[in-house]
């Protein structure tokens, strides 16, 4: 991480020398002509904020050039308003504003995430979303706005391949790809009665209320059906290099990472024919689009000059390499939207990019549920599922000692699957992936996991928006964990005091790929063999279709960080009997796995049944369609030994695997289990949802369930899990 | 924590007519007047977001009745401008904007922080900070100032102990106490230039640009003073139960959580007898002050009607409990300052109270780094200390393996010292603080060390924002930590990528108060006796007054996590004989420990002097005025090593104590120590600091450092620290 927050001499005088001098570069459009037609104040509106200077045509409508005057949001303190005008254009206070973004894959699917950020916090508008995506971006996002339940924001996902083939016959350089292109098919793809869409790049972000961009559609002359930012560098001038031949624009051109698009209009001026013919005649002398979309908005313009709105340059801030952008604001307090269009993002070089960074990272790191603040004023449809989830927490006794258990239990996290690039796993009849959720205190663990099954995993995080970059840091610095594509990671951001263990499991086991699951704990490494071996067992045994069975992998721990991994059944045996390993929680909690019987397994040749007997919690390679774990219990205590109730009551054969093995390292206690030996009020929650567990139990199993209950089994110690 | 986001309803007709009904009552002032005599939309000018409706007076002045209007930050989208009023009196773009606030106490030093981010995140201004504190506060608040570097904001100290005699023949029931009281006595505590102050509680949070608050000073007439909004609840109406008495106000009274003061003229109207008259009179018939200032502003303002200048409630949303601020804002985008005037704070109840918590949340996790980013634009003093840092950054190498290494060293981490109430020791000549450091994932160490060491203890805690509002609630919730006045926490905020463990240390150690620190690690537990017996070891041995020596505590370590902690070295040596117990790093690398002679110490009745040998680490008590550790060391490896170097250097004799120990307890390895192991890059990075450590010891002590040279020692495997 570069230091934050150098400070930096600026020549504010020589900068606005500038504007002055390139103010008639920086429009070109009929606003700048506008402008200079009143005379001396020609120079950059847009960008330079001073007084403004408004004249009240002869027809009596005020033409709004305060709003292209790049001021920031003129508060009370401004006096530059008086009665004298028209009624204000500006979107009312409650009026729908709709965002169309390409987004596809994974790395962009984490970029839109922070563009959205910013453009909620500063939001005052309800938002329709219109996403056009590949499957990979819509499974993310679909599942994060499902979970995310932000008020007042509507998403619609158009699918990214159905339009592909409109946009694939044009050749592009650009980084951004085909994806890239589509946006030019957005008047189609979009519902018919759309007729304003701000479009945005993912890699954009706000420092203002979108609702100022929205309310410069009232700008627009009659003809008027695209609104841009002029392009911050010299690349359309065509004399960056020798034989540089850029596709033609207005002179600079225009930026398309943010475009308001009139598409009402564009469909009725005959849009689709009109880029796709301009695109044809420039490709039979240009090899390629060098900029993907942007090179053909440019050249239609160039062709059709009146269907464009030149937009104040604060509202598309791009910080290329060598860009113009500083002509642009004279002061921190002019930005509106910034434009990270370098491949190279948060390592561009420019004078102010500390600044612009500090911006990026404060909506990269900020608390996502903060957004979930109600847009009260505003009447809308509560997202899907909110109103149950409310009734449900207002239900809640404040004053119920479990209240925290009680509230946790109904929390709704936000969950990110597959936060980085992640291969499928080809299908293959007998595959498994290990499943097992961990918070940032286990990182350490993935590299040994990785060198310890070798197929695929499914792995809960449990990370405040803050941690997920941290991990990514960590993972991009591992060559180890950036190598292996088939490692699928799932954040589940925080929320809440207890660890919502179970549903992180649910969300890593729901998105295995594989027909079979192993379900692990993240502390534990498994025989160097078992990936191997468990399919091999699966095939051999017809799990799941001829026999509904969980297969049991014992478990040994070990006292010691540094020990040599035994590389066989016979050299765990060896360690285990000079005490160098135990079986699992051999001094602490014994039944947890004495049903797995150790001394049968010593000598076991083959696969032998076990009977479940009461705290048991082996475990278990099952098929993908097991049932979930039960996500009352959060916290420490008893999530997996319920989960192996439920097992056992679906009539599982429990089935213990020979040559399997799996190993405990040790760690620290968590705070969950800290406080859970601290506190009995903890420990009385925890029974209270293990009695409600059993009630569940009875009521879905009837008269089959009795052998669970407590009362019928012998005296127990606290509960453990 | 309570859930978040929940939506809710809202009856707006409702509110509009409760808005128009009680909107005589909300401004009782001039301005209020003024808007009325304007005829229909007299309703809660101040409140209601609406159309505008000004007129232009016949002497052309403008009255700015917009700015009273509780718009938010019209944007561009605003057409309600025109080139027909006087030009703005909002503050010029670099006007600095002084703001004051009384803050005493270590609970009202973290609020005012986060009152400053919120503030910070919308300025766009400089800001000058006059902070009226007691020694808890100043001595917070001025390290956390000093090491935030935050551009553009100037903080100035008032010692509050000097103002007490003027407020404290004033009997008061507030919760604010005294404190609360002198905001009273700020036209004559502040500079005498200084004409124009914002005045802030701090419980207030800000929602929008506080340059906006200051613009309307603008309004005031010539004979205003005073700026306040009105009280947001019923209490001054006297009405709230029978025989409620009530300080006696205009209605319901101003709230003085946010007041706009005109110092100068306040002085010229001799405030200083005003207010002590009218307090004095009062008194006579009311027992004492109930809501402290506030009462005595009310008072005053009663008497002279002409001082106050009502300002739009929205400036100071009030929530406390009953309030009545549902009756100023119709929507969540009118809200600018939100002030949480209950005693509950953050658990008062109200309709909107989670929007108000998820906002308030948003700037107590805020990442205060973020808020160094240069308010650019404006040309300011760098803060003290910033422009050679920024040199020194400017001059590293981008391309150098150890850049990340260099530019951690550079680093300056904010700190907040005594993050919670702390009572400092009593002077004791013997006394020992016990110092270390950490971050979250060793938070269940805490309780240990609390009943393993009953003594003073001075822990920095190197914690993200988000992470110290974790930590707060982790000491809430355990009655042990919450119990102990002693223990000072300081919190270093996380910054880049790499532990600053001597940077933590050397933090930890600056604030520790006793005259001798045992400098220890946390992952050790000392003996139950240690405290007692060191106390009794230095008074025995003269340290640091006759003897200038380190007392070495001999370090051991389990393996276990549960094990039973010996209550005296014949128990501990039993366990040693065991092997339940080994001497520290036994396996891994005896060499940090062995100059102990753990043989010797066995036998030893008496503390016995050891020679520096190449890679010791003991832990050791010396005086506070102790060498500093080196800083460059950052990460993992060689940090204690290096001090102990110093220490010999300085010629501190080593006495190993026969009856002291300490035992490390097993955590799982951190993520630096396994970074070190996995980089090469990392070791030879470790390399160059200790090589230009070596240089840096033979520039201080010549010959005499040639000893620690390691070529002159036997050969070494990679550095270990």
């Amino acid at each position: 991480m570069l230091p934050r927050g150098r400070p930096r001499a600026m020549g504010a005088a020589a900068l606005l020398l500038l504007l002055l001098l390139f103010g008639f570069l920086l429009f070109g459009g009929d606003l700048g002509c506008e402008r200079r037609k009143q005379g001396g104040r020609a120079g950059a509106p847009g960008c330079f904020p001073g007084p403004l200077m408004l004249r009240v045509p002869p027809d009596g409508r005020l033409r709004r050039a305060a709003a292209l005057d790049g001021d920031p949001g003129a508060g009370p303190g401004d006096h530059n308003r008086s009665d004298c005008g028209p009624p204000p254009p500006r979107p009312s206070k409650c009026e729908l504003l709709h965002v169309a973004i390409v987004c596809a894959g994974h790395n962009s699917s984490r970029d839109v995430i922070t563009l959205v950020k910013s453009m909620l916090f500063y939001r005052k508008n309800p938002l329709h979303l219109h996403l056009v995506t590949d499957a990979v971006a819509r499974n993310i996002l679909e599942m994060l706005f499902h979970t995310w339940m932000v008020p007042a924001v509507h998403v619609s996902f158009y699918n990214a391949e159905e339009l592909k083939s409109q946009v694939s016959w044009i050749p592009n350089k650009h980084y951004s790809g085909l994806y890239g292109l589509m946006k030019l098919v957005l008047p189609s793809a979009l519902p018919a009665e759309l007729a304003h869409v701000i479009v945005l790049d993912t890699d954009v972000t706000f420092a203002s209320d979108i609702s100022e961009l929205w309310a410069l559609f009232a700008h627009f002359s009659d003809t008027q059906a695209i609104g841009l930012v002029e392009n911050q560098s010299d690349w359309y001038l065509g004399n960056l290099w020798k034989n540089h031949r850029p596709w033609p624009a207005l002179g600079r051109g225009f930026n398309t990472g943010v475009i308001l698009l009139r598409l009402d209009r564009l469909r009725q001026a005959g849009w689709e024919q009109m880029w796709r013919l301009t695109a044809r005649r420039e490709l039979l002398t240009l090899p390629a689009t060098s900029l993907a979309d942007q090179d053909i908005f440019n050249a239609v313009i160039k062709e059709h000059p009146g269907l464009v709105q030149p937009l104040p340059c604060v509202w598309n801030v791009q910080l290329s390499d060598h860009t113009l952008a500083e002509r642009c604001y004279s002061a921190a307090s002019d930005l509106k939207v910034i434009h990270w269009n370098s491949p190279k993002k948060l390592q561009v070089k420019n004078k102010h990019v500390e600044f612009f960074r500090n911006f990026y990272l404060t909506f990269l790191e900020y608390d996502g549920n903060l957004l979930r603040r109600e847009l009260f004023g505003c009447p809308s449809q509560p997202p899907p599922g909110a109103e149950q989830l409310q009734q449900a927490l207002a239900q809640l006794d404040e004053e119920d000692p479990c209240f925290e258990f009680r509230q946790q239990q109904l929390t709704v996290h936000r969950v990110h699957v597959t936060f980085l690039p992640h291969e499928p796993p080809p299908p293959r009849p007998h595959d498994v992936t290990l499943v097992a959720q961990l918070s940032m205190d286990r990182l350490q663990m993935l590299e040994a996991l990785c060198r310890h099954w070798p197929g695929p995993m499914s792995l809960a995080l449990y990370l405040t928006d803050a941690e997920a970059q941290q991990f990514l840091r960590f993972i991009e610095a591992s060559p180890v964990l950036a190598a292996r594509q088939d490692v699928a990671y799932h954040v589940v951001y925080r929320e809440g005091p207890l660890y919502p263990v179970n549903q992180l499991r649910n969300v890593a086991l729901a998105q295995a790929l594989t027909p079979y699951v192993f379900l692990s704990d993240i502390d534990f490494l498994p025989a160097y063999s078992l990936y191997d071996y468990l399919r091999a067992s699966i095939e051999q045994l017809g799990l799941g279709s001829q026999r509904k069975a969980a297969l049991v992998v014992p478990a040994f721990e070990t006292l010691h960080y540094r020990f040599s991994f035994p590389h066989s059944k016979v050299e765990l045996l060896a360690l285990l009997d000079v005490g160098a390993l135990y079986t699992f929680r051999y001094h602490e909690w014994p039944r947890g796995h004495a049903p797995t019987d150790y001394a049968r397994w010593r000598e076991a040749q083959a696969p032998y049944r076990v009977q479940w007997a009461a705290d048991y919690e082996p475990y278990v390679v099952v098929p993908r369609d097991c049932p979930r774990y039960d996500p009352r219990f959060v916290g420490f205590g008893w999530n997996k030994v319920a989960h192996i109730v439920e097992l056992d009551a679906q009539e599982y054969e429990l089935l213990v695997l020979p040559e399997a093995f799996t190993i405990h390292l040790p760690h620290a206690p968590s705070l969950d289990i800290s406080r859970f030996r601290s506190s009995p009020t903890y420990r009385d929650c925890l029974q209270a949802l293990k009695d409600e567990f059993h009630q569940d139990l009875s009521r879905h199993h009837g008269a089959a369930a009795l052998k669970y209950l407590p009362a019928l089994q012998q005296p127990q110690s606290p509960a453990q899990g």
